[in-house]
């Protein structure tokens, strides 16, 4: 099937993704003035005395805005915000679908970060979540660290840290097929934008020790001076053997590459120079770092990309209905790392010991039980880390 | 019943009066290549060639932000945004139940016209029309002035337009009852806040020559160095006869009063001044002007309430609905005048001459039909004026 093009034919039929529906009765007199005027004042004078109480009588408690500023969406790039609504409005569907989260998609007409935080913290007070997505590098860092800061809501910026999840999960499962431990590993990271960086972090938190970044320039050494502050600041922990030169001198005796990057950056001779039971994630989009094909057969053991027409789709689709919906449930304050990690470990465990192998090391993006799995596992992790309100 | 406690009950209950559902298939691989990616990619692409492709690709063609700040929620005045999302998220209930319409509810944690308006103006890429609700005056003037300057979808301010779209309705039928012609009409309206002025304007555009705007510190009239700017730009075009003095003399020989002012600031002897088959609408909440019985006995032919516990229920309730789905049918790029008036008589249209009578001028507010014909009526006055877009 040619997905795109059928795609746009099942848009123009939909009209819509997601639509609103009324959930009280309105066909009387006495219905109106309890969901109405009078009744309605009663509700609010209680939220005005405790504004707690809008997650209890309003529907709050399970509301995410998905907000994106147009600038980084899908592998299009800056195509503004009205045309980002399409992924938008799917995100909408699948936060429902897969989670039971009533998620309403916002596109801004700003690029300013600044701009952006006002914006979302004016609009913060009607939600219970805030899901950042496909603001591009750097500014998307700027805006969820400021925003984690001054709300006391979750906000997860889905670019990032749902693929630096689905990635941990994905490396939980393979080592289990290689016999290799997270402590020993030596990965390589091509691509040092918002999922780059954030994948570095989160298997840094995990517990991978040996981890080398490499982007367009080559690889990422600490004391180089042509790096952003987002790179420098990741220089201090990677790379600590301050090797220097380029993806391929990076890639010798790796045990794992992730690629977040471009298409066709990775040669057969690259793979086949990777340490034994190599694991390749290739997940540029739509044309991957190397076809899934030719990495096998330059000798990688476990290749995954992010493609669902191969086995192994590393796809964050897996993480975020799920998170929202753990978080939600224990009105979390906020998404720490112990939820992430959580979650990472939840998506992991949907895999049976009897199910894993080379060709399935993740549970499909549209298996319920999957994202169940990550709620339970988010919102204990939430507990236990103190970030629960209730 | 006492609706406020069993409504705080109810409220409790509902955990939310509306919710976000998904309308296309998320269940298998096939499914998600559709709705998310890598298919959406295309409906993105239409979009970004074309904006005006949001309207048919996305939910926007059907999708109303109900917006407010939380500072003139009901009767209760500024008790925040987060307390008003009780009332909000009502209106949008009654949004689906009577429009069809997708709404919204964004509580703005502000109460700055430039923070509001560039705040309305940034998330407007996200839909069809923007309903602006319990705004206190006269910040609203200003709010929606701009954001009607500066946005190409509609943009309407309910607790003005629809107060005076379902005043001019009742106005309508009551003059049919009383058989005096809206041109001969001696009108004072008691109160000149937001809804005051907008109903002022309203009736005045309709068709009302003579009308006599008092507020809490008298009869407005021109020249007088106290007014406010909205007062003065409305004392230019009523009470022509200069009059001076207090509500009771500018009721003197009165055809209507419409108060939408404060409780019990009507007294019996006031409406015994008014001329013969006067008509009353005392619109203050929950306490009126002056009682329905006491206005029957003191002489007014018809009386008009706030109350749903009463005949003639003044309901802005009956606009917004039909007003919103006759914009978005016809994509109009604004709510002018003349759909405004169409409204007023769609409203009124719905009661026949055999129904109509002095304790029912008005179809109740949970009457379909009524809001299919202003819908009707909007999208016609719409086409007719050169401001709907398909």
């Amino acid at each position: 099937m040619n997905y795109r093009e059928e795609s746009l034919k099942k848009h123009a039929e939909w009209k819509g993704k997601i639509e609103t529906v009324c959930r009280v009765p309105t066909d009387s007199r006495e219905a109106l003035s309890l969901a109405y005027t009078p009744g309605v004042a009663e509700p609010c004078l209680a939220i005005q005395k405790d504004i707690e109480k809008s997650f209890e009588l309003t529907r709050r408690w399970n509301t995410v805005a998905v907000i994106t500023d147009g600038t980084a969406i899908l592998g299009l790039g800056d195509i503004g915000p009205e045309a980002g609504m399409p992924v938008m409005e799917g995100k909408c569907a699948l936060f429902k679908a897969y989670g039971g989260v009533d998620a309403f998609p916002i596109c801004l007409k700003t690029k300013d970060p600044d701009e952006i935080v006002k914006t979302i913290k004016i609009i913060s007070g009607s939600f219970g979540g805030i899901n950042l997505e496909d603001i591009s590098a750097p500014r998307c860092f700027e805006v969820e660290t400021r925003l984690k800061e001054e709300l006391d809501i979750p906000v997860f910026h889905d670019d990032q840290h749902g693929t630096a999840i689905v990635m941990t999960a994905a490396l939980i499962n393979s080592l289990k097929l290689v016999g290799k431990r997270k402590e020993d590993l030596k990965v390589v990271i091509n691509g040092a934008g918002a999922a780059g960086i954030a994948i570095g972090k989160m298997i840094m938190a995990w517990g991978v020790k040996d981890l080398t970044m490499v982007d367009r320039f080559g690889i990422i050494c600490e004391g180089d001076e042509s790096l952003n502050s987002a790179h420098a600041e990741i220089s201090k922990v990677t790379n600590r053997a301050h090797l220097k030169g380029k993806l391929a001198d990076a890639m010798k005796g790796a045990d794992v590459f992730i690629g977040v990057s471009a298409p066709n950056c990775v040669t057969k001779e690259m793979v086949a120079s990777m340490a034994d039971k190599a694991i390749v994630y290739t997940c540029a989009n739509p044309v991957p770092e190397i076809q899934r094909q030719d990495a096998l057969d330059a000798g990688a053991y476990i290749v995954g990309t992010g493609s669902s027409e191969h086995p192994n789709q590393i796809n964050n689709v897996l993480v975020f209905p799920g998170l929202f919906r753990g978080a939600l449930d224990v009105r979390a304050a906020t998404v720490n790392r112990e939820m992430m990690i959580a979650a990472a470990e939840g998506i992991a465990s949907c895999v049976t010991d009897k199910q894993l192998s080379r060709d399935y090391i993740l549970p499909y993006a549209y298996d319920k039980s999957a994202h169940d799995c990550v709620a339970k596992a988010v919102a204990e992790a939430a507990k236990r880390t103190g970030v629960a309100k209730i």
